[in-house]
């Protein structure tokens, strides 16, 4: 008996904030498998802010999302049926598995598929051991190249990202000083990440107020920076900021509707002598198994710790995604697929 | 008999752009020679923008200006007494001497002064083969990294950095384009200095303008930029960069007088994945020998050519430093000292 897919497609390109309207669920059976192909079944689908750049038609990081296809996004599951040597029904894998139940996938091409270590939370592959935490480690390592003793700061600091960015600097022996809505994602950056401080942003109604936090946080200054979310955040980072600090971009979240932020004085760039870099993890392949080895290590050794926030259902796949647009996330953004 | 000096002090910070009334021209008498100590009496006095970040108090990459003393700025002149075994009288020197007929320098502090080979004309020391080249060469080699086949643009392309990175690049077999203000400017760019093509940004109202002609000038988008502006210019730049493009910060000169510039659109940095960074030559004088040695030889081979706008006598150099700043000079500005 063939299966039912369920698949959500975008179906119209939003104008700002995504919508409902711009995503339709769609059933479609799967497919016979031809040799060489898997049949997966999702347990995880992560979302992500870089979602939002795929929606639009412009030129972004990414080729766009084409209109009624099913919404890319990272997946984690078993494998179902295999008609390919290297799976066997029950493994457990990570994937690109897009906004749907089930995907088929060519085990032929190197990379798209991936046996995970079953010892580990599956989720997590989606999370700490995955695409979040190998953007923290390569922004951190390759980037902000900090040395035991400097002071970072790191944006949205109690995401999947940003969290293991701050945890990773930690162990490098760094002052980790966090950025975060609320006092609620503020406590659970500093006692159960191990942040030496965190700054809540929404308390600092203005750009001199954040930069004032930072100056009582970071005594010091500021050696590095990760972004995750630009605007007036990274404008005050940029007036702390030490000689020759380095700076990974990674997100510009609050530009992602439409309305380019600036920044406010690029001319600091050059008074402090910095470096600013974006970079996509997904361009730097070679370096995922060395990240994913010693974020693998963290996890299973309790130095690298995350939290999930798990919508229910498939279904519930867009409304969580423009929660996470808003922040209303705590931690890596999964649905849990039925 | 004693010698009497001519000094230019800053006696008051400018607020926004510098007027005659910040300086004051004083006379003192050259004082006596101690053991290791040179008398240089100066031909030329180079002026540079970054002077003008000098002369506000807040922080900038370099100490403050104090008030009421010389000027700072690079001099090119020749030994007149010396007391030093490492200088002869009528050697020809390059220094920091600042605005001032006199310098007294010692010989025994590495780098204040050095000698220059006579077979080059003087002022070339305070340009192509001074801090301006270097600047130069600085930017293109370490922060460009241009390949062969790639396109470079370069704003402020007719003055003595800018021409020089052109050249330079020229060399390295790159796609050059320059950007100047008026038809003078870019002709020069691009029938002396033999740069491909050069925008002229006086000729283009808004961003969007400058855009288009960056895109008709650089077909194959931009790899690699030298900014001595920023604003518009370097707004424009980013919507025409490449994936993994470089931009090198070397000057901000429109936000110089009190207000910062905003950068449009930071995300691009992120789209594009870009890296930008700011620099000082002076900080990094371990490669000065090497810049030195590629600038001298290409300048003896006629294959850095170079303009000086030379303002005469002391007297003259606040009025032509304000010039300077309003863009009034064509290649380097220099004074000449009577």
């Amino acid at each position: 008996m063939t299966p039912m897919n369920t698949q959500i497609h975008l179906v119209s390109r939003p104008q700002g904030e995504p919508s409902a309207g711009n995503f339709a669920a769609v059933q479609v059976p799967v497919p016979e498998l031809q040799d060489g192909q898997v049949l997966v079944r999702h347990q995880f689908l992560s979302l992500d802010p870089y979602m939002r750049g795929r929606m639009n038609e412009s030129k972004s990081y990414a080729e766009p999302q084409p209109l009624n296809t099913t919404m890319i996004g990272g997946t984690v599951g078993v494998v179902e049926q295999s008609r390919s040597p290297q799976f066997q029904v029950g493994d457990p894998v990570v994937g690109m598995g897009g906004w749907q139940r089930y995907s088929v996938v060519d085990a032929n091409q190197p990379g798209l598929l991936r046996k995970v270590d079953p010892r580990l939370p599956i989720a997590a592959y989606l999370g700490a051991v995955g695409m979040p935490g190998v953007t923290a480690w390569y922004g951190l390592t390759q980037i902000m190249q900090p040395q035991a003793g400097q002071t970072i700061t790191v944006s949205a600091a109690s995401g999947a990202v940003g969290g293991a960015v701050g945890q990773l600097a930690k162990v490098r022996g760094c002052r980790v000083v966090g950025i975060a809505g609320g006092p609620d994602k503020c406590a659970y950056v500093k006692e159960e990440l191990g942040f030496d401080e965190c700054i809540d942003y929404k308390a600092c109604p203005d750009l001199k107020a954040l930069s004032v936090a930072l100056k009582a946080a970071c005594p010091k200054g500021i050696d590095a920076h990760f972004e995750n979310v630009g605007g007036q955040i990274l404008d005050a980072v940029m007036l702390r900021s030490n000689a020759f600090s380095r700076v990974a971009v990674c997100g510009m979240i609050a530009g992602y509707n439409g309305n380019p932020l600036p920044m406010a004085n690029p001319s600091l760039i050059l008074v402090n002598r910095m470096r600013i870099e974006g970079f996509i993890v997904s361009e730097h392949m070679q370096l995922w198994p060395q990240a994913l080895k010693e974020l693998g290590g963290l996890v299973a050794q309790g130095q690298l710790k995350y939290r999930e926030t798990i919508a229910e259902g498939l279904a519930s796949a867009p409304e969580a995604f423009m929660g996470l647009l808003k922040g209303r996330n705590f931690g890596k953004q999964l649905v849990r697929i039925d």
